[in-house]
């Protein structure tokens, strides 16, 4: 085995459905991985086990033993408090108050750093995908809601106890639909894949989407990216126009972003753009530079992810090595 | 005279009517000023020159010669390059392109920093007012337009060629009144003091605002903070129940500013607070902690402005101190 000598950093990307480790080496390549499911279930505490032996598990496909690890980084979905590392609450997961710092380096006698998941994607972007060497990056990742990371002067832009960015919480409709967040009218409520999965399920209820119809029913919990895309490929143009109206009102919010931020780029992930990327893309460029204030218009690029779904795991890695030379640089 | 030997910062705010020069020894102590009409008309170059002569009196005032300063802040009122020093473009005066940093730099020999007004008036508050100490404070200050402006982690946030931190555009209606900036719906068309005033002056043509109507007419261009102050105190319920609308939509937008920066502290400033800080404050802030995600509710304050008009001047002179420090440093 060719694992003596070397030092690692562990990337995590900690989902409601699935958790994944990958370790890297000191010039960022991936040499092994453990992808297992979150069994959220459990609870905390065993939870909290589980990570570590899915950490063990790369660990073990990589080579390494942990005391050959430099640092772990570990994205969350949820809010947290970066400098302690506790996780608020994993609303997906029922887990609350999560000492995840404070357990992994009890486990493995290394810096962990905790961020949250977009934050760390956003990062990992930054670092090796499409906001290389750019001076501001906002990532925004439409999903089941919307994400959004900020990455400023190579630092992840965040609150002082808590993690900030909450682009799907940027409000567009004041009297607009109850968002899960308690507030009406979130960018979420119009423009998330849960938003668009509500209306084309009402279409497909309606007869208008016959494809989609055929593929998924009217189950809005069947409507993956892929079926979007499919149905639109096949000739629904009600779903096409759905999407459209979405992705244009994800424009619309990011131009209050870009007003607020003035990023150097906006790089857009997720299934929904990885699905349709021309289309989506589209859609969200024209509405968004339409609305941002002219001074700003020529002074931002638009950009699809690179990384997919490694980009939580490598930008969770790069941030904890960043950080942990941070501390020991003093 | 005391001066030899001192050493000196000027801080400068230029205003579309006019503009004021301050100058600080180095425990910031005010120790001379002058002020004038911004008399723009007479074009940028000659206007450049005026103020050059603004600053030297200020000079004469504080008993300091050109050869006495450390740096020169400027705040402007318009979007600009932070690094060069040129502003791109001063709506109300008809100046453009203005080589700000350049000439002073040329005429004084010293580093000339140059930002925006509302940055200039935030990091004074950051310096020396409601935000001292805090690792990030969002700055909003409602007049006939909405500035804002963000001290992160010690430094004024912006972007790589452009500033930043446009709150009075964020878009709160999607279909409502065309901005100044050619979008729709901008905060500035709900909140501001012109929104206000707008509101009021119908008011007063319907007759429902008699003691604002013997005072201004229907003038709106009459209108300011102090007006609807005392017509409200008269007893003209309409106007303060616009008042406490258009501080309500203020609290609506900050609320989503604050989802996406996680700030520590929210400082109001500027003519409305000033004029009726106890009803405009509590009408902000009930609707902003109101909208703001749960997990933010409790971590921020919100804040009067301590420093009224000297915010921008000794916000501009401490960051030109600060930014030729760290060229020095190099």
């Amino acid at each position: 085995m060719s694992g003596k000598g070397k030092r690692g950093v562990v990337g995590f990307d900690l989902g409601g459905t699935k958790m994944m480790a990958v370790v890297y080496d000191r010039k960022w390549r991936d040499c092994g991985r453990n992808r297992r499911k979150t069994n959220a279930e459990i609870g905390m505490k065993a939870g909290l086990d589980r990570i570590a032996e899915t950490i063990d598990k790369a660990l073990d496909d990589a080579g390494m033993a942990p005391d050959q690890l430099d640092a772990i980084g570990i994205g969350v979905p949820g809010p947290l408090d970066p400098e302690r590392g506790v996780v608020y609450d994993l609303p997906n997961m029922g887990w609350k108050d999560v000492p995840v710092k404070a357990a992994l380096e009890k486990r493995f006698g290394c810096p962990v750093a905790v961020l949250n998941d977009v934050d760390a994607g956003t990062y990992g972007e930054y670092c090796f995908g499409a906001g290389q060497g750019k001076r501001c990056v906002l990532g925004v990742f439409p999903g089941t809601g919307i994400g959004g990371g900020c990455v400023y002067d190579g630092a992840v832009l965040r609150g002082q106890a808590i993690t900030a960015m909450e682009v799907g919480h940027v409000c567009v409709l004041p009297e607009g639909a109850l968002c899960g967040c308690g507030a009406h009218g979130c960018l979420e409520t119009v423009a998330s894949r849960l938003a668009i999965a509500q209306a084309v399920v009402a279409a497909a209820f309606r007869g208008e989407a016959p494809h989609l119809l055929s593929e998924v029913g009217t189950d809005l919990s069947k409507v993956r990216s892929g079926t979007l895309a499919r149905a639109i490929a096949a000739g629904d143009e009600v779903v096409e126009s759905i999407v459209v109206t979405a992705a244009g009102w994800l424009g619309h919010g990011i131009a209050s972003v870009v007003n607020l931020l003035a990023p150097d780029v906006v790089v857009l992930g997720g299934g929904l753009v990885e699905a349709m990327p021309t289309l989506y893309l589209e859609a969200v460029e024209t509405r968004l530079r339409e609305r941002v204030m002219p001074a700003l218009r020529d002074h931002f690029e638009v950009k699809v992810a690179e990384l997919g779904d490694d980009a939580a795991t490598c930008g969770a890695a790069a941030w904890a090595a960043a950080v942990a030379k941070e501390v020991a640089a003093g």
